[in-house]
């Protein structure tokens, strides 16, 4: 181990942070930077760490196993090449890169010193601090009970058993203040600076912001469309059917441009062709030991089919009691409603008025309630299922909560549109949900955060002033990581894209009786943008990148979304009085019609899904490029 | 050019023969041969060819230019690195081909003497053929008009210019007889030999007769089912419903089994995890010079505007019209049904019961003349809006005939069914369209061109007769390439895929009207499996095999289909009088349920097809390992 404190020595820059429990033993603590700091050939990280020094506070109980890990820029080198990190190339495609071809790519100038963002360089630590291996050691040295298998990841064995607190990349103070300026610190009607956030903080964030926006405008034209119906008061079905059709052949050609539109940001960026590397298994999986069919590693393996049965045989049902106990909730919110009315009826003064709200309100807040206590018990289910892959995890994860976090939100919805037939209580309740959902998302997500953050900071600010006169406003940097080791741990897109994906229920799945929907969607997504972005820089710690090529399962759950809005929005036609005038002999007819539309308008979906290309013209000519460039040289390779 | 005549000289094995033009220049010959035996490093092919001698009946006029092409075992196996084939390795993986590692693959013995199928050489000879490429020539010797392009390969040119007759590989009387022994000439209950077929034929052959196989097995549920409805005359709706809903699950069930079994076999004969080459452009293809962005080579180009103007105002208009003729057709048949019925009904005797089977024949016949004129004319348009790709033709090639062949086959039984609501007539109308489709498949397909070859044959042995005893029945190799030479190509699977596309739509689009239509469907595929055999072994050209991993567009014609016949079966039992009994009080509660059970059922279809993986599990782990190993040994490479 190198000098403790001497932080600042020439040539160290501080990358990522390991925060080891505060009894971990010295011994443990000695072999773990042995192995960091051990060259290659040995099986080490080859990597640079020092201990941080204590802070100001030092004489209170603070822990003072933190280490700063860094890396020599040779070791940055191979190690973007081990991570497949691809790069522009002199000739402007994206490719991956690798020593022996560096001064082909463009920005590589005298030794690659700032060849790399920082974002990359802790991607490239945090991965090769990942796939630090056990070589013959049977446990973690004065851990005996932390058993150690050969090929494994020691890192994640020491997260799992809790030796390893935290491990988390350092903001950047400069840069932060820069990005968080072009970003949302002047309001402005531009574009977000995509490309400054995916230098920042990688191409999952990136992908997320990019597609905020780009769903925000993509909201426009239906916001537009939707106003003068509110404004007029057009209570009329028959443009309420233009108006749903436009929404519905809208949706679809809004979801298949993004797909065009991420496949040029996953172009640009480096990520769409950079083959995926060979998963470990997730830091909680356990099972019995045994030899890995693909690797033949050996390495804890857990039967699928005891995996199928606690799926089957305890997750689905648990998710059917959730469901059910949502229906019953929705009840209770009924004669809730049911009793506000009659009292509102009984003696109409200014107070039952306000009254007749109230049901909804609660009912919008305990759904909240409802959502983040089932989150809870999704994520233990799902830990409990023993997915072998982060993937699957995070699959089965995104599945159930979608499904619940649907029937909560819109069940209430479904049963006044189709069992009670109440139009009007319909458009009163989607308002109050819609509204409510937005007030609190926004206020839990990014205003209470910000206040503990606030409270925590000033106290480390008088901490500091109590022990010495602070000249400038700048934190040391015991402090400072310190400091940013107190901050919240930012849980990744999941919460974000769930939020935009209820929004775009209320938008598409009733939008011919409430037009006005797309329009506070807007709005809301207009703060959204600051409000996650301040969120993003000043609230939490900053994340890992994720080299992202797109948004994943969330376009299939958009998509499954549009489908399930082109049934609901005919179903509600179907039911107008208005439509139903134009059919005053049968009803048969009616129905029957409003049947056939719908199917063909399914039917054109799906048509669209395939006539407009997933990815534009010009990318497929550049990756065509590539891939017969690669088949030309190996053919070269072959025959000479 | 070597002596010509001298086949049987040792070491020699002709594959492949090249007729050319008779007419063509003896420099142009002259030229060809020596591209073709020039060395590699030359630009050659450094394949051998030989002239075929003259045959008995020289005197007549006869084609002298046939050529025979064959190769070095040596040539073969870097032709076999060159196209990419993948063979079984020593660990029983399937693995790309290559020469430096030859010795570990599993059959490779001596200097790999049988190491590749005769198909297989055949398919390299074609591929080396194929990319024979013009150097400085700027014009075929002896013919100023067929103008060269550096790059551009020599054979399409012929090819589309006429000089080039024909280029097809021969067949082994050996190898073919015991196939066909093996495959359709003992009557058994066994499967058919598909390891066999692909030996002989290649995958993409193998893989319709394994998913004809495959299919007629599928149905015999279908069948065993359906046939208690025919025989005990159950007109019940009740069972109706049920055997539908069976229907239905049970297609999809087995179209996605189906991707499994494909994936199997894929996997199997090393076509899964190949890499498609890159695509030149197909032999008929035009435009002005210009460089492809791609490759950045010197080749025609056509502007895709100007292509998606003959689209969409040439071709979907003649589409358009041509289904519009459909109609007309049928309406005349409908007028002579009518016909029929009414001289029946006035005087009923036996010859106006025949009468009144005579429309339904003849609009069956009626029906397969236009499929096969439309046939032509979307050939035709298809080529004229020139296609720069050979899987983009065949695309739009198919998506005409399928759309008109569907609308042609069952517009008259969509009509009966939703128009004039008459059950009785829709199952008539069924099975004699059902019954009379077949009989002319059968005919047209096999016995036809099977007839016309035995003809030419016999005048074949006849001439030979005449000219000197024959002691066995061999034909010496002159002759046998001239009789090869003049049996009709085999266009490729299309018409066969396109039958049973159709089979399947009668099957499952009225399932429940017409239970017995799995019963005819299985025994016509019996005999076709019979017939098809027959065709590709004695009828047709031997066709160069090619490396198909699955069936292609079929996979999406036949799942498109299946999601049709849950609609039209569920508007089918919505009309029956049974289901209507249980609603008497109101119409509308039956379309409702109805609809809400076929959206139900569609649901379930999409969350199926999630369900089920489509490649097997022990498939998925050996393709990650192969993906694993190779991962590991760049990172070797990489580190050390």
């Amino acid at each position: 181990m190198e000098g403790s404190g001497d932080n600042s020595s020439p040539g160290f820059t501080p990358l990522v942070v390991l925060e080891l429990a505060s009894d971990t033993k010295e011994e443990a603590i000695q072999w773990l930077l042995n192995r960091i700091e051990d060259s290659q050939q040995n099986g080490g990280a080859e990597l640079l760490v020092k201990q941080l020094g204590p802070g100001v506070s030092a004489e209170e109980k603070e822990n003072p196993n933190i280490f700063l890990v860094g890396s020599s820029r040779q070791r940055l080198l191979s190690g973007a090449e081990d991570v497949g990190l691809f790069k522009e190339f002199s000739d402007g495609s994206m490719r991956a890169f690798t020593c022996a071809n560096k001064h082909n790519f463009r920005d590589f100038k005298g030794d690659g010193d700032s060849f790399f963002s920082m974002a990359e360089c802790q991607y490239i630590v945090k991965h090769e601090l990942d796939t630090l291996r056990a070589k013959d050691e049977t446990h973690v040295p004065g851990h005996s009970q932390v058993k150690l298998y050969p090929g494994k990841s020691i890192i994640r064995r020491l997260q799992s058993k809790g030796i390893l607190i935290q491990m988390f990349p350092l903001h950047e103070k400069e840069e932060l203040k820069r990005l968080c300026f072009s970003w949302y610190k002047k309001v402005k009607f531009t574009f977000q600076p995509l490309d400054d956030i995916r230098h920042y903080f990688g191409e999952g964030q990136a992908f997320y912001f990019g597609f905020l926006e780009y769903f925000t405008f993509a909201l426009l034209p239906m916001a537009l469309i939707g106003l003068p119906y509110y404004l007029f008061d057009w209570e009329d079905y028959d443009k309420y059917v233009v108006f749903a059709v436009f929404n519905l052949v809208w949706c679809t050609v809004i979801l298949e441009l993004w797909k065009r539109c991420s496949a040029s940001l996953a172009y640009r960026w480096g990520t769409l062709s950079r083959k995926r590397a060979f998963e470990e298994p997730r830091p909680g999986f356990h099972g019995i030991l045994g030899f890995n069919p693909v690797t033949g590693r050996e390495e804890p393996l857990y039967p699928t089919a005891k995996r199928h049965l606690r799926i089957y045989l305890v997750s689905l049902p648990f998710v059917l009691l959730c469901l059910y106990m949502s229906l019953y909730v929705m009840m209770i919110y009924f004669r809730m409603e049911g009793w506000a009315l009659s009292i509102h009826s009984e003696e109409p003064t200014f107070w039952t008025e306000i009254l007749l709200y109230i049901p909804s309100v609660i009912y919008a807040v305990v759904i909240e309630i409802m959502n983040l206590l089932y989150r809870y018990a999704a994520e233990f289910l799902t830990e409990w299922e023993n997915h072998r892959l982060e993937s699957s995890y995070q699959n089965h994860l995104v599945l159930k909560v979608l499904v619940f976090n649907f029937f909560n939100c819109f069940a209430s919805l479904f049963y006044i549109a189709f069992i009670m037939h109440d139009m009007a209580l319909l458009r009163q309740s989607l308002a109050t949900l819609l509204l409510t959902s937005q007030i609190l998302n926004q206020f839990m997500e990014a205003f209470l955060p910000y206040w503990l953050q606030r409270r925590r900071n000033k106290k480390m600010i008088h901490k500091l002033k109590r022990r010495r006169t602070l000249e400038d406003k700048e934190l040391p940097l015991e402090e400072q990581v310190r400091l940013e080791a107190s901050m919240s741990t930012y849980l990744g897109t999941f919460d974000d894209y769930l939020e935009q994906f209820l929004l775009f229920g209320y938008v598409s799945l009733f939008s011919c009786v409430y037009p006005l929907a797309a329009v506070l969607v807007v709005l809301n997504n207009i703060t959204e943008v600051y409000s996650d972005a301040f969120k993003m820089c000043r609230v939490f710690k900053r994340p890992f990148s994720d080299p992202a090529a797109n948004i994943g399962v969330w376009q299939l759950a958009f998509e499954a979304m549009s489908v399930i809005a082109v049934v609901t929005n005919f179903a509600l036609i179907g039911m107008s009085p208005q439509v139903r005038a134009y059919f005053p002999e049968s009803e048969t007819h009616l129905i029957l019609w409003t049947v056939a539309i719908e199917h063909g308008l399914l039917a054109f979906k799906f048509i669209l899904c395939f006539l407009i290309p997933d990815v534009p013209k010009y990318i497929q000519i550049k990756l065509a490029r590539l891939e017969f460039e690669s088949l030309e040289a190996l053919k070269k390779k072959v025959n000479w």
